[in-house]
């Protein structure tokens, strides 16, 4: 009944703890295990296993690794990398998961400075196009503009957001003066009663499916306003200069993952999907189908629904098990189209297009800075995301085309080459960017995010203090526990 | 891409399908499989594998073989019943889960009848009380009693919520007509823009907890008026003369699913929770720590989140996935409390108490027929079964026991004994009392709650066309599945 770990029922566990330890790292047989289990397993020792090798579990093991501990990288998928990966498209590399980076991404932005990958800003020059309610604006600069009668509305909402989430503390939203009243109702609640503008509430609407892969009316006003607090305010969430897609990577950002990984050598194991954490007074075993591995402490730091099928002995408390049925993962698909040459600059534009009329959006130019090709990179995102997800690659690519032609004319209908990544499809993912909690999750059962479970620590971007759901805040989050774990070694 | 199921990657499966079908129903072992495995694997044989043996899934297979066709039952427990399970308390065995029948409850009562299983009516001679605000209210009879300058609107508001549901269609609310909009507010949104007499909005969000076991921060308004579509209306599912709570099974419901596992005898699995099901043009494998089951078609009775957490080869559509990522099961304890006699009952009370001032409740009286003794049955749900299931037995006991002698006087101090069961901390259940998704899951994720996805199909109360999260509706999703399924053989 407690909510401590203990270990009456598991068996394995009882076996691996007669064992001798090994040296670190070391494989040792298990002597003491039943004949026909042994043959296939192994058993290896190291101080902790960290399960997942996307950003926040590599700097763990980074970190933990030059604090003098061993530790090993577990992940499931053939790739490092996490919601960050790598595509080819008309011979140049891109990212297909998260790519962009902002000022105040102060550990991303350390992290290429480390590993001597640089960045360029997103393309910006001449105009973006923001096509709502039939009224088409194109515009310069980062201030999005919308018919001229809802712009004082718009404007006044945007400060409406900005003073609410200045109140919400980032790390423990539910800890909040008011958590309780902005936690039960959803963003879309929020918006039809403190805007009556119908493109106002559109474009809030927008932004809000670009930022979270997920709709106003799914998502908690808390968990926004967090959201938003974790990023400094609303703006940097939606900004290109100076803001969350302020710039990109050279190479793309991909690499920073694989650096790491290759850094960390053999301590990083691929393809090996974790099956059980079992932990008692001795240490933790993590089970996969490649052996087990004996730790002192363990570092989960898949998504809340991904971590969830993970089997626990003993189980989960309520708490936590209660989160990891709360926390879906927004609806993406990120798709990259290559052209033989970037011909909406031609025309003035910066290739940003936000629109009520598309499926697919928002999209920015992505073309390389070598060469003279010219690409867009973009989203079908939340709602759309979803309804597109299950249907044939051939159906998507029509629908960009068709999409970009609309604002760019004629010739977006004739790429190079078309990438996609459907995020929401891939089974080890179930979706992307982020978790997208609704109401009534983070007052109820957000402490459980970071609260360790005996020898089980929480890490991911989901964890993150700063810059929830962004590169960065994997990163950090990522730091935050190694200092956790080490400080019980 | 298709959503259709295809089998490029499953190792196995391409081995299954080299093996001979056996006559249906026999063991055959697997010459074609690795020599490793094989040693450790058999693989059964059977036109449907049905997962999970509570009522859906028992249901399903008593049907199908009535139909002329083999089944197996494969659940992960160490007993059937699913949401239902029995419990020694003083002597007497009681209902730990589901329990109570109401008169539109039809499947469930002709089940009843056909296993010899009779109903007596839930105890209601006397006062129930109503604590709410600070005024108590002692009243007979089914209309709830709040402080009489708020009957007015709280009449008004079981009004509305009647007239909104009616419009509701059970088993297909994403096509209620404005159902974004409904599915895009919690109903504590709705709440508070319709109630303005705090007693009002503490009685609709206790009623709430009590049928939802979640709260009204939590639950999207188009589901909560669904469910109260589902079972007929909002009343039915309050009140206890005629709705819901009307009746008791002599000896415990658990019986009727004890009674249909013992008919189906070994076609029922026992601890043999899945691990994946992978498909094929050929077929379907499901499989098991206690070997393989080939079939023609599979039914998953478990709930979304739990069925989550099988392995699905080819994966699941992002559909599928995406809703069970999104329903969780609310959080509920479900508590009986012994005495040595009914004291209540002698003060002229029914036992039937609901305040604001207790964690827990509601409960009511539950005495055995036979005999002097006296019991209670009630929860802890929603907010308050979070915040006390990882806490130790001892302190909820030491809870109950104050609260019961705030309205029952200290002879609720000194029972007989105490029985309890943490449904949201039981690792194969993870709550109860059914799944509960919060906006915008229904409108965008509802139709894959019975869509087949090739050779699987999906049952639950969650998926039923009547009385959802009810004992009867899981009756009725078997039914439904059966059919299903037998056109396809």
């Amino acid at each position: 009944m407690a909510s401590g770990p203990h270990n009456e029922h598991d068996e394995r566990r009882e076996h691996l703890s007669l064992s001798r330890r090994s040296a670190l790292g070391v494989a040792v047989g298990l002597t003491a295990m039943g004949a026909q289990a042994a043959a296939a397993r192994t058993t290896n020792v190291v101080d902790v296993v960290v399960v997942g090798a996307g950003f926040a579990g590599l700097t763990t093991a980074r970190r933990l690794r030059a604090s003098g501990h061993s530790v090993v990288v577990l992940e499931a998928d053939e790739r490092v990398g996490g919601r960050t990966k790598p595509g080819r498209i008309a011979g140049e590399v891109v990212d297909l998961g998260g790519q962009w980076v902002g000022p105040t991404q102060t550990r991303l932005l350390a992290l290429a400075k480390e590993l001597g990958v640089s960045t360029y800003p997103q393309f910006d020059a001449g105009k973006n196009i923001i096509d709502i309610g039939g009224h088409r604006v194109a515009y310069e600069g980062e201030t999005p503009r919308l018919v001229p009668e809802a712009m004082p509305e718009f404007i006044e909402v945007i400060g409406k957001i900005e003073a609410m989430a200045a109140k919400v503390p980032a790390a423990q939203p539910w800890q909040a003066a008011d958590a309780e009243q902005l936690d039960a109702q959803t963003v879309e609640s929020w918006l039809v009663l403190n805007a009556k503008h119908p493109a106002v509430r559109t474009m809030i609407r927008l932004m809000t499916r670009a930022v979270f892969s997920a709709e106003t009316g799914q998502i908690s006003l808390l968990y926004f306003l967090a959201y938003a607090a974790a990023a400094g305010d609303f703006n940097a969430l939606i900004s290109t200069r100076g803001g969350a897609q302020d710039s990109l990577f050279e190479g793309g950002v991909w690499q920073l993952a694989q650096k790491m990984a290759a850094e960390l050598g053999a301590a990083v194991v691929l393809e090996a999907p974790v099956q059980s954490i079992s932990q008692n007074n001795d240490g933790v075993t993590v089970a996969t189908p490649k052996g087990d591995w004996r730790a002192r402490q363990v570092v989960v730091t898949a998504p809340p629904a991904i971590a969830s099928r993970i089997e626990y002995a003993p189980p989960l408390p309520a708490q936590r098990d209660g989160l990891t049925q709360r926390m879906p993962l927004g609806c993406v698909i990120k798709v990259h189209v290559s052209y033989s040459r970037p011909f909406w600059r031609e025309e003035g534009l910066t290739g940003l297009v936000l629109s009520d009329r598309t499926e697919f959006g928002p999209w920015f130019d992505h073309s390389p800075t070598v060469g003279s090709t010219g690409s867009l990179v973009g989203f079908f995102d939340g709602a759309p995301a979803q309804r597109w997800a299950d249907r044939p690659v051939e159906a998507r690519r029509g629908q960009v085309l068709k999409d970009l032609a609309l604002y760019l004319g004629d010739a977006a209908l004739s790429p190079v080459e078309y990438l996609e990544e459907v995020w929401t499809r891939a089974p080890l993912n179930r979706g992307g960017y982020v978790s997208v909690p609704g109401p009534g999750v983070l007052t109820a059962f957000g402490p459980a995010l970071r609260e360790p479970f005996g020898r089980i620590h929480w890490a991911g971007t989901e964890t993150a203090d700063a810059w929830v759901g962004y590169i960065d805040g994997a990163i950090r989050s990522g730091e935050r526990v190694a200092q956790e774990v080490a400080a019980k070694l």
